[in-house]
């Protein structure tokens, strides 16, 4: 088997978010060097917590969790407690958290990680809005040629759910997702796109149910309220997991077709702030090097997810 | 036969547009009450001049042909001789007209018309910027309860042309297409998304040939010139054919599947200006007033075209 | 004397506006060819009232009055109720008006007006939105060489009312005001810069009241309602008579000095929508067609409006 | 005498950033705790190795110097190179630094020393583009509370320079001036309002050259490579030299007349992007934190420079 790929999970747990760092600790092929949170899904205080919660489920340890951001670079800050809760994380009780949150800020852990690997060895997955990140190659701009590639999900070519055109993670810091999209490092674009058809259906569901361990009770669960959020506030049949998909992608990039194609985040529209504009009336020219992710492989990518949850197994909360 | 729907085609041909002319001067479903003419894909001599060579060719008689706005409402003016060439409609040997240019200006014969007809009796169909339109209905707000239906083509629910997510005709005029939009008339919205499903291709040009006629091989040099600048500037095999789609709507609104949901026009962009930003996240309340053209019958539609063509038959210009 | 200045008096009275019509129709020097009215302090059914109220009493006979446009160009209605009441001239009591409606719409009246006269004989005096001349404008391209000068009262370079930086009649219709300023006809913006020194202070009312006639009694209690809500709303002592400044330039440019500027109008500004923007930073270039108002000769000013009121003298309005 | 003020002094020189040094370095109410530099009148680097040369010509030793951002936060780079020439300090010959950067970061520099100082001791004085202390204040967001106010040369609330309403500092970086000015610490805005007033006279420039020193040689030459680039491209008889007069307010507040007012920035203008809007229409409400510089004391002004550059005296270059 070849090197895990070593990434840094910017994220801000959110259900999805959950996942996804479940998705990422439990497949051999990801190594996880830090997790950090920013303000998004929740307030800072709150999405930490809860990223703490889920490394205690996953039995995370060894790595480092820091906190971020607490506000976006320029706007306000708009939380989505319609789509998660007021905990950020509702559905399953949460456990008291065995993990202890590193002091460094984010900011610092996610340059001080980078200048310290070698180029091209560390990928950034933020599943939340890109403030840390933006922050991060504004206080050390040699960061971006040492990154591997920033792989985050948010934005949508064709699609909106913070408002018709913008998603969530980018409307609500419309100006870190224009710099880390304009920074000339590889950008993969896991938009809604691809995401709306990571639909955790009834099937999927009972996958997850089957592998019978406390993480995967506590993903069922997740999965229980996510469900009736989105049945109820966005007409959903099944909710689409969002997150796990950038972490899929990295682990396989043959799961996501991705197209590559000018992305540009619109930051003055009045209907259209924080759309992701892509531009695909044309090939990409040869140096373009944002791509947009297209196609979910619906199968293979809960495969991921299941297979994550039982590598995992039972984690002692009481050790 | 139902009666014909009385239409008023404003447009700035345009090799499109010509076609869109043909096609509802010879159906028996439309009566045309008025061409009239708005600056838009060259400038307004040069489209009237256009417009008026193409009623001759088609041997329309009897029926006004206006010129309207010169220019947009508050933008400076944009033309597209990349698509249409240096007169507009560029390819075949122009005749000299025989119609004489009505003496009105558009804006007043749209208005005369309206409101000189039933409520419900009239049907604009805007093929060019709605600048015309803007300017009626602000100078005339009680055109809106009048008018059946506004059926336009512009815009595009996820595809641009004059910038990745803006389309000509919205784009040069957005102020224009925001007032049409905004007003409380049912707005069918035939777009990119339709029109790029209208291509000319061979087997679509081989027929019109087939015709046989003046006003057919008028269309076929028409098309031979489209053809070559979409694919010199578009990349596109075969050129779409936009403006006869809306009036194929007209003639039979089963050719184009249409889908009811909110429609704004975004004016402050910067990626964005003049895209037309549809709300497709939930079904549209009971009171949208807008739609917008989803499917073409590809068949259906050139067969209408070329219905039209054989209608007309050979047309003495010498007469 | 000199001939006459025949000008057009496009107005929402309005307090101001008011005494704007009164100056103008006792001054010698102007001549009124039309009274226009257009939505803004109210709504446009209220302001035309106001204005055909304020021809009877001022004894005004032969003069056109005509309603033009009831909504602006682009955005939605804004009235003014804080400053001039829910009648839009609150305070005095008001006759029943003696004259009749024109039947054209102001619109095409000013066209008319404009097109039948020689070049260079018009003056365009706009004291509310510029929704009408905009829109005249764009129907008839012509007027702009016709037109003597654009003597319009809105707008402010150093000063706002409606906004930190924008004014009433530019914010309420941006859009227009950028129509107007934009095309080469000279335009003189008499602005808040120059109003705010016109106040009605105690001794400008008392000279006022000493006229001792029906008109003059009128005028004191229109500033006596006026004075109340200037002082209530924007903390003024006195209260600024805006619209007659513009008047007062026409009758004597020497009463208002003015300043060669670029001007235009910010229509995207979040903070500064309307704001009419001057560069002041160097001389203006020679082919500079905008001019801002700086300094008004209080004195002189309210000798004009004294004066007109004078020469109005009482009317019959049982006649 | 009192406590010396601690300041931070965030620059780009620049000439008037030059004597702003100067001036702080010389005065003993004073105390200069770091100077920081940022992208702005030239780039990083250039301002950076400028303002070692400045220290050095100050004799000043034992204060940390310390590079910070190379780029606005999210605007491309723009530098003015027509006012301050290639080195962005051209005029005087530049005598070899000796004085070593600091290795830190500005933005980690800015932080470490509020953060390890009392509430309440230090006072950020920016001189430049405010993007070190937008992105210090995002990365460590309890330095508001702890700074004792933001005194910054920047901004105009009638007044522009890099548009006609928008002055350079702000608008080469409007996100992070809007950071800056919403951020609930004291800020003062010493804008152009204010230092087109603080103007180097043929009298401001002998009383200089008669101290008589190295430093004031130094800064005679500046000004006279400033005047011209005023003369040549913005037409001032003599330069406004802007950033001291910040520094003159820390000194002695009754210098600089100011006046509470809300103060915000516009971000989405297309004629106004930058612009500081400042409410002047009403009395500021209790809570309002911000203030704008309105009149200055040019003689006690000037005073302070030439009392600062008699106590620094001569330099020994070759020590």
């Amino acid at each position: 088997m070849s090197t895990p790929r070593k990434i840094i999970l910017d994220c801000d747990p959110g259900h999805d978010d959950a996942v996804a760092i479940l998705l990422a600790h439990g497949n051999p092929k990801i190594e996880l060097l830090a997790v950090t949170t920013v303000v998004g899904n929740q307030t800072l205080e709150k999405v930490t917590d809860n990223a703490l919660v889920v490394g205690t489920i996953a039995g995370i340890t060894g790595v480092p969790f820091a906190a971020g951001c607490a506000r976006p670079l320029v706007r306000e800050i708009e939380n989505a407690p319609e789509v998660h809760g007021e905990s950020g994380m509702d559905g399953p009780a949460q456990p008291a958290s065995r993990i202890v949150l590193d002091e460094r800020h984010a900011v610092d852990l996610i340059i001080e990680l980078i200048m310290s690997h070698e180029p091209g060895e560390i990928t950034l997955v933020p599943t939340g809005a890109l403030t840390n990140i933006a922050l991060a190659v504004r206080r050390e701009p040699r960061i971006v040629e040492r990154v591997r590639e920033v792989v985050l999900m948010g934005g949508g070519y064709h699609t909106g759910n913070w408002s018709a055109v913008a998603e969530f993670n980018i409307k609500i810091d419309p100006e870190a997702a224009h710099i880390v999209f304009n920074e000339k490092w590889p950008v993969v674009m896991v938009g809604l796109d691809l995401t709306h058809q990571a639909l955790a259906t009834k099937e999927v569901v009972q996958r997850i149910e089957k592998v019978g361990t406390g993480p995967a009770k506590f993903v069922r669960e997740l999965m229980d309220f996510f469900a009736q959020a989105y049945l109820d506030h966005q007409g959903f049949d099944a909710p689409p997991v969002h997150d796990p998909c950038a972490v899929a992608y990295v682990i396989d990039p043959t799961v996501v077709r991705t197209l590559r194609a000018p992305v540009s985040v619109e930051l003055r529209g009045e209907l259209t702030l924080g759309m992701t504009v892509a531009d695909l009336r044309a090939p990409a020219a040869e140096d373009c090097h944002t791509s947009v992710a297209v196609d979910l492989d619906h199968e293979r990518f809960w495969d991921l997810v299941v297979d994550s949850l039982e590598r995992i197994g039972e984690v002692d909360l009481t050790a």
